[in-house]
């Protein structure tokens, strides 16, 4: 097996940092770098709650992800007049992670949104996004609660996410584009601080996995978002 | 907690049939109904191979998935002139757990898409769309073998689905829509003959899943899948 | 000439079956076979009355037509992000026809959407669609007047349709696929109990047609939709 | 009854004028006018034959028809990134009638497109289109032919199209828009120089139609559509 | 250097013409013809003022182009389910040159559109439009005063456009097709009665230009602007 | 007048910094900062040339251009399934600028891409572009020319933009939100490092423009474009 990117072993993760407020016009923003893999994340407020939830009383959150099309290496279609499915599948897991972690009560009558840009790609782009969402939701919960506009702060959990995959018959956490286009198998792990589980999508699109492979990747990805989830804290402690 | 459908333990699914060939027009096709979820499933094959696979002497497989409009309790919007992202997210599960069990060098050349379409929704529409598709898809490909239009059979193994979820923290088998809806997690797994792992979601959606509630769950979804894998067998073996 | 399914004569209609209820998410519904053409009606109800009769006391009634893409003996391509101007073209003829027989004062502020949904090919699409239509319509004013939603039954005359056409210089009723392929003309006819016209669309796409031959299809359509309408009224006497 | 426009008795259409190549950057063109109702017709060519008909050395005609926003009372919302569906169902009206009186075989490998744009909407815009398209078609065949790009004119008979309808129970030709939105049944037919039916659509949208009404429609229609063939005459015969 | 149309010196505009009213169904209109550019222009309003002037008492004005596909030499494509991305840029410039010279508060709460459609290209359209659009908002607000609709006209300055540019090192006043092809600079000029500048683009395509020929450019624009601006006289005095 | 950002005189643009090489995935890249205002510019290469060049033997050059929503200060909906109209009319003038100063000739069957995604919107986006476009562009062709896939470089001249306005009647340099959304007049100006013009628009929105504020705004955008080619040069001097 040829040596992975950061010379690292099966069961380390790439090097990662969070810079704060990248975007300073969004009500939060972070530019988080797992490796070469970058992602822009910014969250922001309006009153238009959906339809479905009129009259509850209670806060939304949602998503939305996409790649700039020079994030990678071939230049990708922008998405004009077009959806692109994966990117509509990626969105609706990163919304649905971080909503597993809120009290709706607690903001009502806010919508939420959390957009993810992908500036550079090289594996576990909706992962980061996870991870660098849950930075930028609670930033900007910390700020509402600030500015009096919420009176108690909706995070319930703290949460982090990661890659792990089944290379050449080998477990390895926190692939890279390499790793992950030469994968029988990958599954993306959002756990919460608790050790509890927020979302876990194992696939094996090459091969299906058995338990005892699977049992890996738990334990692997469970270590990667400990580690994750410390890198978040100290972003979060310089927010009063 | 209320009694189940079907007056079902909490380890039950709900009875199951799958009616062969209810589309004739197609090239194979079946109706299956799990309870009062029934779906529409049709195979068919082209030889237009997506530009990804030129010159790769590979076949492939797509699968779509839409519910009629009549199919819920509230009329659903048809899609037309505009993508559902919920469809969007089932159909590409829908694909790549078929396509797990697949050898696509036995089949070069060709393009099978499943087309999935509800016409009852109640709970479980993607994964009876899985347990269904792979109906069709093996019935589409024992026919294209008699017909010497392929010279290998190319099912590696056979492959059934099904949810679970927690509810009232209790962990349930096939959830009907009542049930899904007042879930705090659910899961949809997609499992072998062999007893390994094709793929699995599991999502929190209200609040985050313990190691034990995700043991039970997977514990019951295999006892699904097994008895699953039995129904689709009897349907298969009257195909010569 | 070669021998017409069914081993019908000239003036005869394919067998006809109407099963009720088969889609019982909806209000009402019905599957109906007309030979190997079959469609799925389902009949709903919203109050999203359309902008053109805001205040006008008044209820409305709008039609969808789709055909899955197994009702084809060639796959037909979804119609996502996408119109298919024939589709958009039947389902204003099904819309213009129901409506032809109702009092939309007895219904205000309702709007009634029949969707027709296609899943077997086998020509007759249209006029199969406009036969069951009614019975899902009129099966919902009679669950909605049962109900004590509306006060009066808005249906004022019963209809049926049914398609003729000129093969070979003979005019046939009831065309099949294979003989609507092979028309020079074909008209569909939409009727009522009363022997009156509610549409009629003659269309010469290969020649066109002369008055002798016209009055022959009149003959024959009427002919058809006399026996449409006796199968419709065993249906519908079984509701009360 | 009101007095009509014109001051016509019911069996009288309205004054029509057809202005040979009023917009000459197209291979052919003309301006009718019914009355009020004006529409601007095009017919060019182009090498693109549609996929169905490869490999089968014939030609097509197709139709577009659209409505320019200032051509109506209350503007109308130009058809940009939607469609609108009485468009679609009348330009499929217009392109099928046109093609009942063509020899394909006549231009092989040549697409027609023929273009209606309607700069003022007064009823009748759809039988206007399909009067004035005939003419820019024959017009086009003559050009092809004496260019020697055809060996033989395609046309095998004349068209020519009006509507009638009824209102106040009374049959009249030539609906304007003010009968036309006050009629309970509109009559739309095409019809060919033999005296053959090329298209009718009866239609009965306030109430279904009796054979004595329908008889009288045909009468009129057949009166109106021999009046125009002699005004497309006067245009043609000046086209060497 | 070729004779240019109309046998024009480089400083001639092509003969302009104006018809007033020809699409009645509008509250305005005119037919203007450049030469052998000729654009239909109209004027309507509505009362659904774009939300970010909710509350603000004051009116708006927006421009839509589009070519009719028959008006040019190679049939354009109808823009239908998709946008051309020139008309987007010209149907801008038309609204922002025609929003240079009005007064909003004089006409708070209506929306007036005027929309342009080339039926004969030939160089020069976006300008035409611009000079007529002017014409038949000019109209619009006369008769609306007239009408008592508005209590002040809203026009402050008179406006007028016309193109420019350098073709084989020689300033051109009103661009044909075939010269404008082959400049390698263009100018499109909007000005005032006051000879004030509304608009100015100049773009050099395939070189940039020098100082000097900007200025000779400047000049030619503006002699043409001001003969327009009387031809736009002629027709408007005609109105009270 | 309230001072302006970075306590400027009003011939004072904005600090400039150009980051090289931001998105290593791209063929080149860079970020510029103009004041607050931030960009991503990347360009890449296809060997898919448009259709109106083939057989040409030329290269071609188009640009898009975006703003991420959390660009601006209120967040702005993602173009999926729709076009920003203001979008287009950017990207169409940051191609046709950059395409200004290119010799086709020399980079046959080549397509290169410029894409512009907004990250921090504070005025001047569009000008900001094509600065930093102009370096993508430069990189690009000078690595193309290194890795000997063109035989020249195909740039002719060195090219920046910059914008200025009218605002409480002072010409201003470089507008920043605040002053852009206070000025009677904007012009944005495209220029070469021979003092030539590329292209200029200047839009008097809310009045027209006299001819000395005219001549006092191209002294003004000279003055910033002669700054900005020096900035460039800093950057494309460190490439070989």
């Amino acid at each position: 097996m040829k040596m992975r990117s950061e010379n690292r072993n099966n069961d380390e993760k790439r090097s990662v940092s969070i810079v704060k407020d990248f975007m300073p016009n969004s009500m939060s923003s972070c530019l988080i770098s797992c490796g070469n893999t970058r992602v822009l994340v910014t969250a922001n407020v309006s009153d238009t709650i959906p339809p479905f939830l009129t009259g509850q009383n209670r806060g939304w959150l949602t998503a939305e992800y996409a790649m700039l099309p020079g994030s990678t290496v071939s230049r990708k279609q922008r998405e004009r007049n077009k959806y692109d499915s994966r990117s509509i599948e990626i969105q609706r897991l990163i919304g649905r992670s971080l909503r597993s972690v809120l009290d709706f009560q607690a903001f009502p009558g806010i919508l939420v949104t959390i957009d993810c840009d992908v500036i550079q790609a090289d594996g576990g782009t909706r992962t980061a996004s996870i991870t660098a969402g849950f930075v930028a939701m609670a930033l900007l919960f910390k700020r509402l609660l600030k500015e009096g506009k919420i009176k108690k702060y909706p995070v319930k959990h703290q949460l982090a996410a990661i890659s792990c995959g089944i290379v050449e018959d080998e477990a390895l956490l926190d692939l890279d584009y390499s790793e992950d286009s030469n994968a029988v198998a990958d599954m993306n792990y959002v756990g919460t601080d608790e050790g509890t589980i927020s979302e876990i999508q194992i696939s094996g699109e090459k091969r299906s996995v058995t338990d005892e492979e699977f049992t890996k990747l738990l334990a692997l990805a469970r270590k990667g978002v400990g580690e994750l989830l410390k890198i978040q804290n100290e972003i979060l402690e310089g927010e009063e």
